[in-house]
């Protein structure tokens, strides 16, 4: 075959071993800390029959969801006149049948659904698995990526919202990040408001003019207000809510009085209260005051989610979030069972990993697994090197002996490129005399260390 | 939308947690000997362009590719003539470019290729990630599942091959296996044989028919090698190779002696001996006579193998090999980057996990993470109960309360569901005197303990 010049397809990346290192660091702090709260792993495959995810995201979601052409001879069949009119679209259904995972939140709907005899509820499960969007790549998006979701369903307890906010204060700070806000919201207060306007229909119109709050100020929302439809009376009415402030208390007490005539409003609130009342026992004093904010201009996914909505955002490094979740009531109606309610969250795992990496969090010792190599002088002093790198391993320190007797600063570059932190020089003088030098990479400096303490110094 | 009922794509399986856990458990046992090594993990993506894969692994391998058909308008441009035609060979190119990861191997070598500028060599790397194949599917055979591939490329020497060994046998004893063999042939000893017969182009039907010796014995070996056309003198050649036996060292004493007449032959035959000087070097004696065996029928990949070759299989349950490797001298040509001699194994880990399920060798601890539940008994005691949760969760214990005071039965079931192996009782007595009632679930034991001591007891 003729040689091709490699290329990756479009969207995707290789993750070389430093990048893995951060990753894995990532994932394995959050996977503790999901653990400790109770949440168990699962997956789902990477391929749904078509039918599964179709419909489920929309017409343009539709659009980027990525299809696997069927096998064999997947034009036999075909359509006659639509294979004449070169009808792209209808045609799909007829030469795929399966497709990429586009989420991760229909697999797992579909997954309830199918193991609703063996799982007892409450369920709750973490997942963390890539998936595929034909979305156009640029910098930061990719067309194949990492979600990390965790959900419970068939529990109403809001004691899940209050331990999704310490799952997220939880593994943020494990992560070394100091300054966050994990903020909360809750759909039957967004619903209350358009209530009290008697605009109900135009609730998404509302939220997207408030949310632009920051961006644009309190003129530039009311005027996108009015051409979305509101009059002035209805932005008189929206005022103290644009403009609410204050502590979290204060902020739900201005609520209270602004939605009093709004029972789903006041409804909405107390959810807040009780939720905060779980936080306030279960996390220390300052933990609710300090990271936890309400914010009723939070509106993600507004179709999906019927309780508390969550988003969180890092203060320290300019980035959109990085998580966010809800509750839903109706996850698993899709696929036939109706009623099961559910609550959950996701972590952005790339811009954690972006956030992490320009803060400089990762752990040094992370950027390699080898502690220590062991330089090749000679194939006749391997009698003496090979048994002591069996020794290392077997106290498992990760170590390796230069493959071949090659330049020492061949091997020292190697040792270099890997990060590998110790370099241990053997030669005829060390094996006869028993000291072994180590050469630490990062100091420079050089000890001479028998064959205990050489074991004691790098366990 | 209208609920459907949910299936699986065929092929594909879902991993519900208990599953996860036991993957995960072979997973993290291997990844930590890989690294113990030397070895560190890298990721590609799920698919590449279908032009990095066509023509890699024969007509029928390029059939079992799953190809992703392309996004939007995907026929607008197509051949008029194969269309009509209704070519679906042909038109594969035309409609789709990109396609799913089939094995680990090219990716790898693309990786390699692409990224030659960064790495330094000897490069070793490790890879565990799902693969797709377009195949029947049927009992133990999916089209979604893992592979597990440890390689080095750019190093030459046969430490490498040795430390494969001692991989295998650290890896497998750490998974709990008792007995297994790690069969090790050479090619350059397979390409000896027919060169002595004089019939190099017949090596592969040579190498078929000495393969079912286990199965059809001495004389259908013989038969299928005159069906496979090699004369009765042939046969004579080759009895003493077929019914080589004794320990390593008899055997390849006696390969030397008919093998005499070949370099290349003898080449394979000293490659095998270094080999087992440095396993020696690094293993306790038992080792190589208890685990390691030269078996001159073992071919796989005869094509693609040019040094030595590596199966592994268990004795203790009825299975298919579960592992094997070897050395190749043009991994990367295919994609331009020519000499590039590089050694690997894999771990067959579906089939790993079924021995360990059919031996029982898996963890008990390892079927949950949640170390205990709280029983909630009623609302007003959650004041008492939450912080304790708190406390518990501080000391890394996995910890959850029940969410609702819901009948008893029902939270002890949910307990039994999940394998948690305490269930915490604080009833109002148990609040006022500070003795906690812990429940071991699976002896039924029931203690009293001071809260310092459970966590204590929990730790």
């Amino acid at each position: 075959m003729a040689a091709i010049k490699p290329s990756l397809a479009k969207g995707t990346r290789d993750f070389s071993p430093a990048e893995m290192e951060k990753r894995n660091y990532i994932f394995n702090t959050l996977k503790k800390v999901f653990k400790k709260y109770g949440y168990n792993e699962i997956q789902t495959p990477s391929f749904e029959n078509l039918s599964t995810l179709t419909g489920k995201y929309g017409d343009e979601g539709d659009k980027l969801i990525f299809k696997i052409l069927n096998s064999g001879d997947y034009l036999a069949k075909v359509d006659e006149t639509l294979l004449a009119e070169r009808n792209s679209n209808k045609l799909i259904p007829q030469i795929s049948e399966k497709a990429l995972r586009y989420d991760l939140t229909v697999p797992f709907a579909r997954y309830v659904v199918m193991h609703q005899n063996e799982i007892t509820l409450p369920f709750k499960r973490f997942q963390i698995q890539p998936v595929w969007r034909a979305d156009r790549p640029q910098r930061g998006r990719y067309r194949e990526f990492y979600q990390c979701d965790v959900d419970v369903v068939g529990s109403e307890s809001l004691l899940n919202e209050a331990e999704f906010i310490m799952i997220y204060h939880e593994a943020l700070k494990a992560l070394g990040l100091k300054d966050f806000t994990i903020k909360i919201n809750n759909r039957k207060i967004l619903s209350g408001i358009a209530e009290i306007i008697g605009k109900p229909e135009l609730i998404v119109d509302m939220t997207v003019a408030i949310d632009k709050l920051d961006k644009i100020g309190v003129d530039g929302v009311n005027k996108e207000l009015i051409e979305r439809g509101f009059t002035e009376e209805d932005i008189r009415t929206l005022k103290p809510i644009i403009e609410l402030s204050g502590s979290n208390t204060e902020k739900l007490e201005q609520l209270k009085t602004v939605l009093a005539a709004s029972q789903t409003g006041l409804k909405g609130i107390q959810e807040i209260e009780e939720v905060f009342g779980y936080v306030s026992a279960l996390a220390e004093e300052e933990t609710l005051a300090k990271y936890v904010e309400v914010d009723i201009t939070l509106a993600r996914g507004l179709n999906y989610y019927t309780g508390c909505i969550f988003e969180v955002k890092t203060n320290e490094v300019a980035m959109g979030s990085i998580g966010g979740g809800g509750r839903y009531d109706d996850l698993t109606g899709m696929f036939g069972l109706k009623g099961l309610t559910g609550v959950g969250v996701s972590f952005g795992a790339d811009r954690i990993y972006d956030v992490l990496e320009e803060l400089n969090l990762y752990p040094s010792s992370n950027s390699t697994s080898t502690k220590v190599l062991i330089v090749n002088f000679d194939k006749t002093l391997e009698s003496f090197t090979l048994p002591l790198l069996a020794a290392l391993r077997k106290e498992d320190i990760a170590a390796e002996l230069y493959p071949t007797a090659a330049k020492l600063k061949k091997q020292m570059s190697y040792a270099d490129a890997k990060q590998i932190p110790y370099v241990l020089l053997i030669g005829d003088e060390e094996k006869e005399s028993g000291q072994l030098s180590l050469k630490d990479m990062a100091s420079g400096e050089q000890v001479r260390l028998t064959r205990e303490e050489l074991i004691e110094r790098l366990k």
